[in-house]
């Protein structure tokens, strides 16, 4: 391309050749860009879904990085990674940006077998300073003169893993290291805690940056004691001097240089602040505020709405499909009327009200309900904390943020026997957030905690069914795990059951095993298989972990079992009833269909076909496995 | 008793009814029985073993925490709780002291089945905040005017958890709760990182509690603008009162009334200090300074030496029984081997440089040495920036640690595939630190996550030999799992291997399988019943994960099979080789043993004859099941 460098020709992103082209380009060039961006983000997230209010809060934050830094050679690793659109439009992804999120396309999150300018997965969140802080340190040992560039949210300033990194990168003293705080004053729920209050006023202190240096010079010019200036004041200069020379912020405290506030949608301020990063010999930490949702009314005015989105309407931002129900709702609901009746309950949330059904909750039990952050280690101990005075907390997760709660669900909870329920949302597979979303872990993850007790409901009625038994027919820890998204339930719901049920028609050689949502596309094969002339009996269960005898005593019976399970295999209940089935001297033909591995974006349906487990696939894998039989 | 406030009598601690006689105690009395209660201290340590320099910092904060709050309605958490020593001794356990962490004794931590003063469970790090704030929301709720107080040392603050619970525990405004820093300078390894040197400044800012008084005093006498003074100085005036003020320290940014620091030796101040905080309506955070050691020369001199300790002499404060080699020390000079020929090799520890013999590494190769503090969740990313750079980490850790890094072993090394090893050290049973220590789950969670590799070599030679492979024969996530303590390798240490070895003996229908430090064991079970004329085969692994389909053919020859396995059975090899032999068709006879929950503490040997590990044991239970054959 041409050298745009003098003209305010206007550009336009196809012709570029990105990131480097960037660098050439007038400011006002990049602005009118920043438009053309703005408007790729929402008509691609209109159709696709995706996350779209935190994209539009750092398009110009984005154009600037790419502006200031030399990527790859410098290194920026988001957090989340949800907020990477723009970044991928900037880094030659802009032809397939169309297929974002969906199977074969490219990924929501950043994705170095994607580009070589996608540093670091980052699906989970307050993961980028540890990041940040591996890679310079890399770069200081390999000689490398770059930099590593982390891009927090204030959402994820919450996590414990945060704290660890900056106490780590302080110490360190790497110049190649940089962290911006993208401080939308917004976490995925409404900011929570004191940090978020912390950082309102940091925002609110009007250029901080210039304030300091104008006290350090008229420091400077007030005369010393004895100069007709009492005693008093040159101890309040020496305070003065202590308090905002050394340690002005929480971020100085921990060993960062802290530049900011500065306005993020000012290509301007942002050019400034990152010229004068550079140039320190320390680790620098960038307060940047943005506005989430920035550039379409809709998602400024809800920005939460437009967190995470399904396919809406651009005219009138309307979601093109809004589900009434579903069964986060229902645990939601369900949660007020047993709360209603017992004011032991309490429930938590780590940041996911609104994603986990407990805005009921909050509405109407304030003084019951916490929403701690993105902290699922505090969420954990905290509810140990409060069973031990005898209130019963459930805390409510996603499950594959369940994950950051492994030895606290073991040390703090299930060594010291304490009652806590977990609703785990978003259990099995989840479909286009992709492989860090899937909530696959969560079974062996658990299963492997002495004492833990799962249900896995395969309906509405049966999640509430199972909600009562969890949090009044056991001690200990005991969960509920239910899918992302609304009930589909074609089997007989008047055979509903906490434990197990087998149904029996006639004698037949061929048991199907399985729970939980997959259990209506095992009713629908068995009626395939039917069809067909393979008669199977079914058993479901509900009751997951631990598992009885007596389920190990029925299977016995026949000749052939196939289970299907919607987990990873490994340390699956599949796995166990396999190992039972042996130790009771099982004679039989037994198969399990389970996830291998890492589950790739796309649909829930198309996903869990890649596994076998729709109707479909297990009717085809019992035809070929026992069908000549 | 009668009433010594007016007295100076010396009273005893075994006369008295403790805790609530300490409230009627002069100060002088007390200041007396803190120096009997370090004798004490120092002489069963010197028997028993156990944590000792931490226990001599805390008398006196334990004993004024005692006298100025009333357990058990005041809930007093202790992190980590191999603090709660004295605390112990004032609450019941004087007579049954001299049991501490022996079998059936009293427990070296916090236990709430042991004590009603037990508040909570604490072997593992930074959770007391988390526990504090859930028995304040608590206490709340049930209207209770009690007061949840976490007393945590400097290192457990390093972890991410504190700062979590921090950020609520401000947010809450919740006046039942306190925290209390017990700053003695020193985690378990050096301190590090940028807190460290924050809590140093701190730490020598004398008297900041008063000289904040006195600034708040000073300034209202500042004559205001227009009054002689330039408006430089009124700006200043401002600065000063939103520093110094508001958010004076980074404690009082996350919403805590800052206290302190006071002298953790002083029962004068601690008594005041506890009387200011017990009047906010605000959580409050107290810093305390203590001396690790305090009390025991020896112990003073050398804190790191005497925070975990074996048995001793009191005279000489040497070890009873010095180790001079141990797998720790094995894999750590190992290490160094092979970062001489190996650039990219770096070591990352979590505050354990010397218990994972990681102290050679620091010496030889500081530029590529990293201990990151309590924070596994942050080396395990760390690591993962590390390695998407080319660099080779290795992270050293305690098995029941490393539970702490689940999701980001999952998130942050796994899904990328990046080449990060694992050395985990204390796998497996540890003995006398009980429940919250043993290394029982790591086997359970590695194997959840897709693509690791785990070794778990028998004797020193294997475990050089393991590293090698895990760290060049392997991509991706690669463990190599070892115990603590020293080899013992009865066994033909020619026959080493790092996949597997079949031992055929004259045909048998018995085969036993193990792996690990238990193969030793394992060994002579299988001479001891050849004495006894059963005859079986042997199958020691080495590589233990993933299983290759070779050792399920070699194992299907067999009749019976015992798989003799030192971890958590729910998700451990032994259930997979179940299953996989079921799946396999096979139609012997299986047993496997291993533990099924908790193991409480004992000597190691004691614990491993409870699952029934030992020789002894492993052939009793091949002759009961087998022997008639």
């Amino acid at each position: 391309m041409k050298d745009n460098t003098n003209t305010e020709e206007k550009v336009v992103l196809e012709e570029l050749d990105l990131p480097s082209d960037l660098k050439s380009l007038s400011l006002k060039q990049c602005k009118a860009l920043c438009g053309d961006i703005r408007k790729l983000l929402i008509s691609t997230v209109s159709r696709n879904g995706g996350h779209l209010a935190s994209n539009l809060g750092v398009v110009e934050l984005t154009m600037a990085l790419h502006r200031n830094f030399s990527s790859p050679d410098d290194k920026i690793v988001w957090d989340v990674g949800h907020q990477s659109y723009t970044h991928k439009i900037l880094t030659g992804r802009l032809g397939r940006f169309d297929t974002l999120r969906q199977k074969g396309g490219i990924s929501g999150f950043p994705k170095p077998s994607e580009s070589e300018h996608d540093t670091f997965i980052s699906g989970h969140s307050s993961t980028s300073v540890s990041v940040a802080c591996g890679i310079a340190e890399a770069m200081k040992i390999q000689g490398k003169d770059n930099f590593a560039v982390a891009v927090i949210g204030d959402g994820a300033m919450t996590g414990g893993m945060f704290y660890e990194a900056m106490n780590n990168g302080g110490k360190e003293k790497n110049r190649n290291l940089i962290v911006i705080l993208n401080d939308n004053n917004m976490s995925i729920s409404k900011s929570v805690g004191a940090l978020a209050r912390y950082l309102t006023n940091l925002r609110n202190t009007e250029k901080y940056l210039r304030t300091k240096r104008t006290v350090e010079k008229g420091l400077g010019k007030i005369p010393l004691v004895g100069d007709g200036v009492s005693k008093g004041i040159k101890y309040v200069k020496d305070s003065v001097k202590y308090k905002l020379l050394e340690q002005s912020t929480m971020f100085e405290d921990m060993g960062f240089i802290y530049l900011g506030p500065v306005n993020g949608h000012s290509l301007e301020e942002l050019e400034e602040v990152f010229h004068v990063a550079k140039s320190y010999h320390s680790p620098v930490f960038i307060h940047v505020k943005t506005q989430k949702g920035k550039g379409y009314v809709p998602a400024e005015n809800n920005p939460g709405e437009y967190h995470g989105i399904s396919k809406f309407d651009i005219e009138t931002g309307n979601p093109e499909v809004s589900a009434s129900d579903s069964y986060s709702i229902t645990f939601g609901k369900e949660l007020v009327e047993m709360a209603e009746k017992d004011d032991r309950l309490c429930a938590i949330t780590a940041a996911m009200k609104y994603g986990t059904g407990l805005q009921f909750f909050h509405n109407r039990f304030p003084e019951r309900f916490y929403d701690v952050g993105i902290a699922e280690q505090h969420a954990v101990t905290f509810a140990g904390g409060l069973a031990s005075m005898g209130q019963i907390p459930v805390f409510a997760v996603y499950s594959t943020f369940l994950q950051r709660s492994y030895d606290q669900l073991i040390h703090d909870v299930a060594i010291g026997g304490l009652h806590v329920v977990l609703g785990i949302d978003r259990a099995g597979i989840v479909g286009e957030d992709g492989e860090t979303h899937q909530g696959m872990f969560d079974v062996p993850m658990l299963t492997s905690i002495p004492g833990t007790v799962i249900y896995s409901p395969a309906c509405y009625e049966e999640l509430r069914m199972c909600m009562q038994k969890a949090i009044y027919a056991n001690k200990g820890l005991a969960a509920v795990r239910y899918p992302r998204g609304s009930e589909q339930a074609d089997f007989d719901t008047t055979q509903l059951t906490t434990e197990y049920l087998l149904t029996r028609g006639k004698k037949t050689p061929t048991l199907i095993v399985t729970y939980g949502r997959i259990y209506n596309e095992a009713y629908k094969a068995q009626k395939l298989l039917s069809e067909s002339g393979i008669n199977c009996d079914m058993l479901k269960l509900t009751k997951i972990y631990p598992i009885a005898d007596s389920i190990i005593d029925e299977m016995k019976c026949y000749k052939r079992i196939v289970f299907f399970e919607e987990a990873f295999g490994e340390g699956s209940i599949s796995e166990k009833i396999g190992d039972m089935l042996t130790e009771a001297g099982y004679k039989g033909n037994y198969r399990r269909v389970t996830a291998d591995g890492f589950i790739k974006q796309a649909s829930v349906e198309d996903c869990l076909a890649s596994i076998g487990l729709t109707a479909e696939k297990m009717a085809e894998y019992i035809r070929r496995e026992y069908g000549k039989a």
